[in-house]
């Protein structure tokens, strides 16, 4: 085992049958042509070092607040992430033997955790999910070490060893990272005590922010939707039982939250429909979701209209909307019933944004405050509908991609397919959309290197200057989020 | 500024802040890798020089019979391209103040436009919007100046300078340009007047052929569908208040654009829907549609009858049929209400062709006389329907990538996904679709260079010979368009 | 006319207009980038020569049980091959001028036939057609001559000649080809007489298996369909009249087939729609079909039903399930009528999987005895749904690109699409899919040259080592089929 000089430092020996490979290579990622990826090198160069700027994500406010050490490595880079749980299950892993929705672990069960993580590794080749964890063992702890049944304990030791470290506490990660701002994703009913005592600490240098999440509030046709509502009426101090209600408390609500730093209200729903009701229709579809007599379709037509209220409202608070559409939720009811939401079983569904924006975009399309960020899994929309979405509404940019598509080849595809359309500057920046704080920086160099990758190529095919491209490279890292989050 | 050697030849001195970059880059566009750009540089050389055949696109028959100056720098590259002002107008600029939908604008308005653009030069870095104006700069004016807000005026004043020149006249260009065969688009009422005279004005080289483009007579649920189709009868001398009218009035204003040596029909719906009626059906109908009693799903049935009615006339007066389908136009209402079609937010809608066409080719597929050109924006049917209905009917061909997708990746995409289906011959050949006649030869040369870099690859991957790639790249740039479109 | 040294080893001289090529590459489809192809050439030379596993194909097991001679060229490698004839008919060449749906031809028709594709052969460039042709005339026949019409007569004597050679028997290639396992695709009802009296036979030494292929049983709006049920009734010894009869039936037929070797059974319809009924109203529209009074609704239903028994059915006996959705068959009507099925106009359509697989997948996506291996003809899916799916259920694989996309570059989308989702271990292995036992070889070294080009690609950009990168080609080759099928 390896131990490169990091804060953790951790060096052990090596086992029989372990593999010690050498430091994640400098050139990682860049294209295989040598001329380009000197080309690569150098624009990588000027934007490795930038601080992190992390404008969506699911880090736990409270873990920064507590910066209690991480419990242990299954804790850390296992148990919590349905990234490398949902492959460990399709290789015949029970998700319980993962520790998925047991709460914390003790050691026999973490490490035997960790075991099967490290047996099972060759299931990740070729994933980003090898690539982020082999990152941040090396980063982290001085790891190079491979993964394998041979090595699995030895790892586990190290790992839990460098834990032990103040440099590993959650805190000393942000400082030590340079992530200058991270926005958190949390409940509208949330009073943001972690957010606001971050704000207030002097030696939390990281700009913690909140987002805006409201999905439960906005369907109607979910069995816990009217006790939310209540909830949510109770946290704004308003009675949310009529649609007045509602609209009021939301807007509360996102007052609050501006009040504590938000830059955005993030929406996911089945799909991205949006349809102006009257408000008589609006307020009696509510009393019917309110009275459980709605229908399907109404839960569904009310659904939209709110949609579109909080677009308006985003045009007012200039919280930018962010939508991330299309995906099955629990699509294996046996796994959500044992495990809970969350565990790898969310699958995507085609992406329709044409038609289904249009009622939005033609009132607010267009609207000086609005920056819409729109997200898909669905490949096939982005040439066809994304892109020239973004090309044309000076509110609409293409978000980065996102979850399933977070990967070297699918970050290049989206590139390639969303650049000649709509042009770089149309596009939201890196978005790391991670629980997993250990796996920030990594997926931000990830995105660096496959941008400076990208910029060489137009570079070598002469469609750009080098100079323009350093320019365009920097813009986005640190000009897309500042514009479309207004960070 | 630079001044190569051009018609234009304008050479200013160099204002601070200008970048002077060199000429476009011999091997632009072609592959990276040293040894395959070797081979798609000897292929590219093969058919550099041929003359252009343009068999699709929209310049204006009148601008090139009238042969005056362009009027100014914004007129000539800005304004009326939409492809340029959509990019503007997402990045925050006003389409009014780009002149769009004003007419001609005043000296001071035309330079306030161009600044504009040279502002925003890096919203196009990676578009091939910057691609083609870098080349139109530079082969027509011998500028290699990078557009900025320093370089504005000065550009502005070559650009306004080189106008004058009698070598930059529209007619003048198609000489220079090499311009063998251009088609423009044209309203089947159009008596062609302008193309007659083109025709037997013995020093107009180029054939300059019209386009039937039928679309609003097959839209009988538009409301100026009832007078469109009156006007149709008037120009055809019949009386086009009924259905077997329509049919008769349609088949002679063909018959007149084929005598004006048109050599296609173009259309583009919502969709490519074809069912037939029966002969009862079609007149009922149409009567509706003519007493505006038609209902949606009536007026879409008789626009997909009359669909059909277009291939059987294909098939007797042999006008190659080209479908572009699949497009939401006039997204923004607000912004079409004010300044009109084509001003940049026609939005792609997805794609289906199988079942959608299925009825027209039972019926004509094998028809020795029909030539069917099929495009999409939607990529994603391009190896899933396109490519295997080119890969068995003898009538079909893939139209080249159109619009959005009319740029270096995506054309190496469609290439890539459509030739290992339907091959090489199966395509349509380029096709610049454009009104903006600056850039024809830049699109020209840019489909070339990637299809020479294409066949380089599979030279280099040994799956054909250099002889054959050769001979493939000769037959996509004259044998596609001669077969295609009977040129 | 070159010969290496191979089994026929015809040798003749070379006409003129021939044009005599080197042997195959070396280094065909792989990456042209020199040190990523140094990289795949040593990756490709450790799976080059291990045995061909064909899990699923379409050789017919009475050519091999009679091991005649083929009859000529045409035969072997042109009339039976619609991949082959749908690209001439694409190209003008009617049907009947290639044999298409005429039984035997004589040496004239042969002859003539073979004349055509020779003419042609600049159709094929760019497709696996001709890449397969080519690597086939000289693995078999040692000839690198290319086909042209100067060669077509040429060719066709070498091939004829070689054809009368004992080493090109169909037994004879089993062995040279090193075909350790070939499965054939065999109907319900099928006595499998021809698979036992091979097992049987002590001489042949490839175990040939019969694929279960129940689709007509399970269309009960199709007109053959009560007489099919009857027909499966008498091959079971049960009466199919009734719902549970048809149930018992199958499970029998399902027993003999394993009893037979069989290793999947292979589902084919126009979607994969799973939807349970309940066992009254499953008997009540079973009824119904054999009364020839079902809707069109209902026999949908039914066939949902079916296709969810078929799953339980795999739960029990291990037959690993593959389905193959998403194709219009018999797309020109008038061709199916002359020719009769698989004459190359079966048009793909839009794959969902997503939702309509969902039941399917509740009830037995975690069982321990189900493999389910997906396909699809609609790339769009590939990252919308299928790594998805693969990436979380135990039961689920990703089938290797099937038809249209079985192709170089294909496969090289589908396995960047796929891996960073799923992983490598989460697909089917490679799937010839053939019914053209002599471009077996040449299909499964072009898989195996393109995942050796992939992962080399992995290696050069430092995400996969390359000892790991050699094991997971290898499991590739010897470990998917293995897992997936059970061999």
């Amino acid at each position: 085992m390896t131990a490169a000089g990091t804060a953790a430092g951790t060096a052990n020996g090596t086992a029989v049958g372990e593999v010690t490979g050498p430091a994640p290579h400098p050139d990682r990622l860049l294209p295989a042509d040598p001329g380009v990826r000197r080309l690569a090198r150098a624009l990588h160069a000027e934007v490795a070092d930038l601080p992190i700027v992390s404008p969506h994500g699911h880090v736990d406010a409270g873990l920064l607040l507590q910066d209690a050490p991480f419990r242990d490595p299954a804790a850390l880079l296992l148990t919590p992430d349905h990234y490398v749980t949902r492959l460990l299950h399709a290789s015949g892993v029970p998700l319980q033997e993962l520790g998925v929705g047991q709460g914390p672990l003790d050691e026999t069960a973490a490490r035997a955790a960790w075991r099967l993580l490290c047996r099972h590794w060759a299931v990740f080749a070729g994933t980003p999910v090898r690539y982020w964890l082999e990152q941040s063992l090396h980063d982290a702890f001085g790891l190079t070490t491979r993964p394998s049944s041979e090595s699995a304990d030895s790892l586990y030791d190290a790992v839990a060893d460098g834990l032990t470290t103040p440099g590993l506490r959650p805190r000393a990660l942000l400082e030590r990272f340079g992530i200058r701002v991270l926005a958190t994703t949390d409940d509208p009913a949330d009073d943001l005590a972690a957010h606001a005592a971050l704000r207030d600490d002097p030696t939390v240098r990281t700009r913690v922010v909140p987002t805006f999440r409201p999905d439960r509030y906005l369907e109607p046709g979910r069995p816990s939707w009217r006790a939310d509502t209540d909830r949510l009426g109770d946290a704004a101090g308003v009675d949310a039982g009529t649609w007045d209600g509602w609209v009021e408390a939301m807007q509360l609500r996102r007052a609050h939250f501006r009040r504590h730093g938000a830059v955005s209200a993030d929406h996911s729903h089945e799909d991205v429909g949006t349809q102006p009701l009257s408000p008589a229709d609006a307020a009696r579809l509510y009393a019917a979701a309110r009275a459980r007599t709605v229908t399907v379709p109404e839960a569904t037509a009310l659904r939209r209209h709110m949609l579109l209220e909080m677009a308006r409202m985003s045009t007012e608070d200039g919280l930018t909307m962010t939508l991330h559409p299309g995906v099955r939720r629990g699509h294996h009811g046996p796994t959500s019933a044992r495990f809970g939401p969350d565990t790898g079983h969310d699958i995507p569904l085609p992406g329709a944004f044409t038609d289904a924006l249009r009622p939005l975009l033609e009132r607010y399309g267009t609207h000086p405050s609005l920056r819409l960020v729109l997200f898909t899994l669905d490949e096939s929309v982005l040439s066809r509908e994304l892109a020239p979405l973004a090309g044309f509404y000076p509110s609409v940019y293409v978000g980065a991609p996102w979850w399933f598509l977070d990967a070297p080849a699918s970050i290049r595809r989206w590139r390639e397919t969303v650049t000649e359309i709509a042009g770089l500057r149309r596009t939201s920046g890196f978005i790391d959309d991670t629980r997993a704080l250990l796996s920030v920086p990594a997926r931000h160099d990830m995105a660096r290197r496959l941008d400076a990758g990208f910029l060489a190529g137009l570079v070598a095919e002469h469609r750009l200057d080098e100079d323009e491209a350093a320019e365009a490279l920097v813009d986005l890292v640190v000009g897309r989020p500042a514009e479309v989050f207004g960070l």
